[in-house]
């Protein structure tokens, strides 16, 4: 029974428990400084399939399908997913015709902090013994929905970050595991004027700062509190931002804030601009790097912030500003009797 | 504490109550025989708006505000919505800046049972006390988006359904109101291999019978127990084609299976074709229909069955079939001691 502590995070009295996990991604993703945590790499773009968009549900389909392995008999019942193409459509055929019900969500590319929040709320609540969160996005699929088509080259910001070509699916049971889910903060949406959807990172830093805030202001805790607190895809700019605007408020994040965006590619080397971005960042560095780092005994205790930005290509040339949104989960490796 | 009973419903130990609900319809809706439920009739098109697509989030806008009115003081601690739109960004403009944090979905037109559903397990499972689920769409910006520029002025096949232009929030609370959520039935998605877009009633049928019998096997309820059935936006057509499939099953939905999409429209005079669809179609007949007459003493105890087609232009173009999905809502009448 979720209760509710301060303004808006909710504490886990059941504190439900990471069952398995998997991460599926592309070639660059494969060649970047995480590749070793990943459970597969497609160096086909297209994995198998005829069209980016149906190798993103192809990728998805094989996470799920990963995550449940490595669960052994473990099944869900309940999938919670999303992804970024337009009606989330990657997300649905993946799960097309499997046993369990599926619930749809559009947190953009908070969606895997939104997807493991909501499956542990409901865990924590009772009724249910296993649920499952996941999504992916795909660069190729996200370009040229969101800009343009790949053959015509178009030139990139310097703001700009990678749509990452990844997936990261996690199952959680209502009982004990090594790796606890303990908090939940869901976000506000906020709008801080961006409109540069070629920098969604500044777009995005003020939301993750009012969640982080609000998460420390409810629980007592503080950096000091986690081994690491991961943003999900500021990139440089944005994560940049993001530690000015916390130092401004007399936090220092020193070197425990990080971001998935900074942390999937090189920079130097993999032309990437600002970092990587999309539902597959997040998601796939949570399942690749961040929750085998946490059962390694890496990190302790960690706080997932997932962050989302919730325009469309079409609100940009409508001249809106750019709304986000950052779900914030705190995750925790249970100590040993 | 929800309980699971059967496959895969849930039913609610704490059943969560109806505090307010509201819904704000565009000029057609507003013309057709549930005319009179509606909390506001809009016959701008633009909502005093610049485009379509802001007046859709400013009809959600309104509608969101005008529950809250209903509701007095009673604030939520938690918001979920989604939309149509590329990106659901509708939904996400219309909660840009309120205090409540937001959980966006993306369940098609299944999205007001979706939200209702899953605010009512959080607040069954404790740590909230108030959640609001809203959704809506409209006809211009869902026609442009989905089909032609309105302009073009395309011809539309018999089969095909007009997207309501309407909105629909309902504030739940975690304590006893006159009505009550007492069993959630998520869906799964269910491909029965129907690709036409313009048939869409179709595409969801075998969706509702998969979760309408899940719900019936779970429950050990029938049509006999239910005063009304509502399916979301399955149309005339697609409303004929579950009936025939529930009789195959050897049930008799008799007078008791209703759908919105055949309420909200006077289809002899409307020329609408097959019916309403979209989010705010179910939306709006809940919020300006159902909920107002359960309270009146109409009806004692109803499922409210939203209906979604997960599709988009692109997986049509790409010549897939139509995923789709049903998420089943029980909501009852408290009993005056």
């Amino acid at each position: 029974m979720a209760k509710r502590i301060g303004k808006r995070t909710l504490r886990l009295e059941r504190r439900p428990g990471v069952v398995s996990y998997a991460a599926v991604v592309g070639g660059k993703e494969g060649a970047g400084p995480l590749k070793k945590g990943f459970d597969e790499v497609s160096t086909d773009s297209f994995f198998g399939q005829e069209s980016w968009e149906k190798a993103e549900t192809a990728m998805l389909s094989r996470c799920i399908d990963r995550c449940l392995q490595k669960a052994g008999g473990a099944r869900p019942e309940l999938i919670l997913g999303g992804d970024l193409l337009n009606q989330c459509v990657s997300s649905a055929f993946a799960v097309r015709d499997r046993s369990a019900p599926y619930l749809g969500l559009y947190g953009a590319c908070s969606t895997m902090a939104e997807g493991l929040g909501l499956a542990a709320l409901l865990l924590d609540g009772g009724g249910l013994n296993r649920a499952m969160a996941f999504t992916g996005s795909h660069f190729c699929a996200a370009e040229r929905q969101y800009r343009f088509p790949l053959e015509y080259g178009g030139q990139r910001t310097p703001s700009s970050q990678w749509t990452v070509t990844g997936a990261g699916a996690v199952l959680l049971a209502g009982e004990a595991e090594s790796l606890e889910i303990t908090h939940v903060t869901p976000g506000r949406v906020v709008d801080a004027g961006v409109p540069d959807a070629n920098n969604m990172g500044a777009a995005m830093a003020p939301a993750a700062l009012d969640t982080i805030l609000a998460h420390f202001d409810d629980t007592g805790l503080d950096f000091a509190d986690y081994d690491a607190v991961f943003t999900g895809d500021l990139g440089a700019i944005g994560h940049d931002i993001l530690e000015d605007l916390l130092r401004r408020e007399g936090l220092d994040p020193s070197l425990r804030l990080l971001d998935c965006g900074v942390l999937i590619y090189n920079r130097l080397t993999q032309d990437v601009h600002a970092g990587g971005s999309g539902c597959g960042c997040s998601a796939s560095v949570l399942a690749g790097h961040i929750l085998p780092a946490m059962e390694r005994g890496v990190w302790r205790r960690v706080l997932f912030a997932g962050t989302g930005a919730l325009m469309s290509p079409l609100t940009c040339q409508q001249g809106c500003s750019i709304p986000a949104v950052c779900h914030a989960v705190s995750i925790e490796r249970r100590e040993r009797a």
